[in-house]
């Protein structure tokens, strides 16, 4: 049975996307993301699940910089889970009784709406983590009266469930990644797969994007998410993540990425997993397997000088 | 003189670039980054001035999603401010007595290095912005026993700092902007002009990004930056913040923009405004605004007929 | 009625084609096509008919580099004419008695076939044009036997027709044009038109066939033909003509054409006219007249700083 | 001794364009370029020397759908010789008395400023080769009083040189190659190499070429001469012949032919072989042969699951 590190505490949604995942591991909290994969590195846990994007949100930015500059994980899975918002407090609060709430600042956003609607007196302060808030909320002494969290998370810290889904949006998802030191096999290709990679650039000439996302166009591999981050050295350098189709066993993705390693100043692999939407990819012509075999095969006989 | 709102309360870096940006101002701080826009949209303020991005910690999001999302606002001016951390307490406070520190998250990731050496066993309770958390730390029976913030904050609430440029990299950078409502003239041409665009996708098929660069690079048009940011429906559908060098005014951006406005669902204009660099664009043969003239009396020549 | 020069004797392939376009035109035939557009340049003629391509042999090169280096000329009419070639002979001749046949390179090439098969031992050479060959064969005293040449020369100068239809392939065609000087007003775009540029590199450098070809594609209009012809500044320099779909005055076209003009050495011009094949293009989205015309005053008032 | 078949008679630029590249190979005349690459498929000879280009004619297109459509051949050098023509007749006889010229049409053009000048009332006929043409001016009874050629033809033939260099320009080139029956190992690379391909498009759609140009593009292949010819199915349909720095040997050039392959409907390989004029290519950044094997390596690695 896998242990699996993951953003507590117990209650997030992240822990929801663990059980999801791998419904039978051992499930060991950490206090933030980076703890949660530095737990994997350090073997405390066999893997770990952390948030990667979320569909109003965006990047969750702390994940992304520990893949690009952390000691190096690979990302095996992935879940789109979606989001609902409740409004959870002590039993006995009323919402009429509510002076001061705590929540992540994603779930301020994202239940704005509600919160200026339903509570426009209310104080909100930022936490580190919606179960974070819940758990502070349930502490006797608390000097909040409620938290916006997940349900899942009121029932685990003993909190009465004021308002259900109220979030400004009830289609939000949150996409979860599992990953695991390296070192083993890659998941096999499924013909649904999706890969991601940090890529830093060697020089910030002009034209530089426009020649990685090329790399990829020319070989018919179609990018699903692009990601620039700061280096850190100064406004106006930036590095990449990038999603896209495929799998680094697949021929067009392999030479696409052995390409930006020639062009670029470092590329670091992420990972080749199963896609959670089970999208399939369209293949250009030319762009199979079975045709960059054929031509690698029609290559070798040439340089061989034998009849095409 | 300008009434000019910002994220505030006094003692924030984003007081400090206004100040810069606009020494003679009169100030109105607002709670963040949505309120001091809105005051700037309706009229309560001039204009604002808010930050866009900070060199590790990446794109502020608020901002951003705000310029995309909000009533329109044009940015006319842009500034680089260094950051530095400084650890505050009230008088009488000793590190060693240091048991809960108050800041914004993005200065609990740039000061990480200092936080686990100095203050290993310290709580970090993140704030909404740096100044908040030292004007909470200033109030007696504060529950926190430290801020971490700018030194100008520290002064503006009566705390000792007990440690200066405590931020791991003592680059580090950020970039504000100073929006007003639109209905004015641009800023004119500098010749070191930086432009700034929101664009959405008319519809998501591959090779889309590639167009817009392109769209840009057979112009001559660099970008200098390029954020994707979730359009709210769902994974995998994202919109696009561009920054590049010129001015709309410039006869190759005009035209590109005119070109992605063709080709791309909705292009929001953001602004052409001095660069705070003062960094001159490398002009690309066939693209200055003198032959891009000629061009067009030519074509009209042959248009009409006439020997070329 | 117009006087128009054309690649003469009587009985050319040239003079049909002209026939077709000009039913009621008076025909000057010329003794080859730089006779036939000096006419046309000098005034002598209103204007010339002259091959520009055919499906097997390729390009008329010496048209090209007429309508490169010449003085300019204006393309205003082109035509597909199916090339049929007849074995034509001197009343009383049978085909054992042939010896010695007269053609021009192009139906020589184009009768190969035939020629191996039925006349085997037959010495053919090269005459200026095919009727010049029937013309010369039709004289008594001929040291040629027979000529490859249209029908219709073999009526215009009294030869007996052996064969028919002796082209290796029925589906030959030419494409000849019809040009005059230019200063009057264009042909009317149709909806169906095609343009004809020469341009000539600004510097020969790595990648610029691409970028010019970049400058058509970002604006959606598709290339019909490319031919390279040497500039004769040695092996290695080359000039550009370009066939592609649309009108000089279509906005995306005349974009793309000033967009040549600013990166090029040279664009010359030589006409939009309307297709022959009546082919339609299809307008990639962003591309019509009226999504520029929307661009264009998008663009001013953003650029006046309107609300957009 | 190899012996090379050539486009003859003696006498002609190909001889001594033979006579360089293989000073001591036996010679083959032949009576047209076709006979001389037939005599080298059918192995009456080793190989063959043709024209491939000239500098002020552009393209010898029996050449180019020679290589395209006939058996195949694979090039192994080129030569660049500079093309002098003389004016030469009978002995006795002088200009003024020159009433009929005999020439290679291309001499016609390339010599057009001497004969307008020197010879305005003599007729101008078309020879199969310059070196034909004085062969049969030197038989007595010819109808024709001079022939436009190569010195050297002159002195095969008999005739006495009237006028020498009376080419339009001094500076005239053309490029000959010497090509081989397949099977054979390739020439190795030198460093310094061309590679010639023809390459017929799958599906004729709109961009087609512009993928092409990018699959060289995008692997640092710099073209050196694109030639469109036609396809004979009707006017509007092409196939291509690439030069490109580099040889099939090296890495990116390997890469970028078997992308050509894969997305083109025919890729025939025309052979890799030292450049004549020894021009080195630049190799851009991340394409020398020691990237690829690198990338290469480094892709085997992550593909195995092994640390980066």
């Amino acid at each position: 049975m896998p242990k699996l590190a993951y953003l507590g505490p117990e209650g997030t949604f992240t822990e929801e996307a663990l059980r999801l995942l791998d419904p039978t591991a051992e499930r060991l909290p950490c206090a933030n993301v980076s703890a949660a994969l530095n737990a994997a590195r350090a073997g405390e846990a066999d893997g770990a699940v952390v948030p990667l994007e979320n569909s109003i949100e965006g990047a969750i930015t702390t994940t992304l910089d520990e893949f690009a500059w952390g000691e190096p994980l690979l990302i095996t899975a992935e879940l789109l889970l979606p989001v609902q918002f409740s409004l959870l407090a002590r039993p006995g609060t009323e919402i009429p009784h509510i002076k001061r709430v705590y929540t992540h600042p994603a779930a301020i956003t994202q239940c704005r709406g509600y919160i200026a609607r339903e509570l426009p007196d209310a104080v909100v302060v930022s936490a580190p983590s919606t179960a974070a808030a819940a758990q502070e909320v349930s502490l006797p002494g608390s000097p909040y009266d409620a938290a916006i969290a997940a349900r899942i998370a009121g029932e685990h810290y003993g909190l009465t469930e004021l308002a259900g889904g109220i979030g400004d949006r009830s289609d939000t998802v949150t996409r979860f990644v599992k990953v695991a030191r390296p070192g083993g096999p890659l998941p096999e290709p499924t013909g649904s797969d999706r890969t991601t990679l940090v890529v830093f650039l060697a020089d910030d000439h002009p034209g530089a994007l426009l020649e990685m996302l090329t790399e990829f166009s020319v070989r018919g591999v179609n990018l699903t998410r692009i990601e620039s981050r700061p280096t850190g050295d100064g406004i106006g350098r930036y590095f990449f993540h990038f999603d896209f189709e495929g799998h680094i066993g697949d021929a067009r993705v392999g030479e696409a990425i052995a390409g930006l390693h020639r062009i670029c100043g470092e590329v670091r692999f992420l990972g080749s997993y199963p896609r959670a939407d089970g999208r399939q990819p369209q293949i250009k012509r030319g762009t199979s397997d079975a045709e960059f075999a054929e031509a690698g095969e029609w290559l070798a006989r040439v340089r061989a000088g034998r009849v095409q």
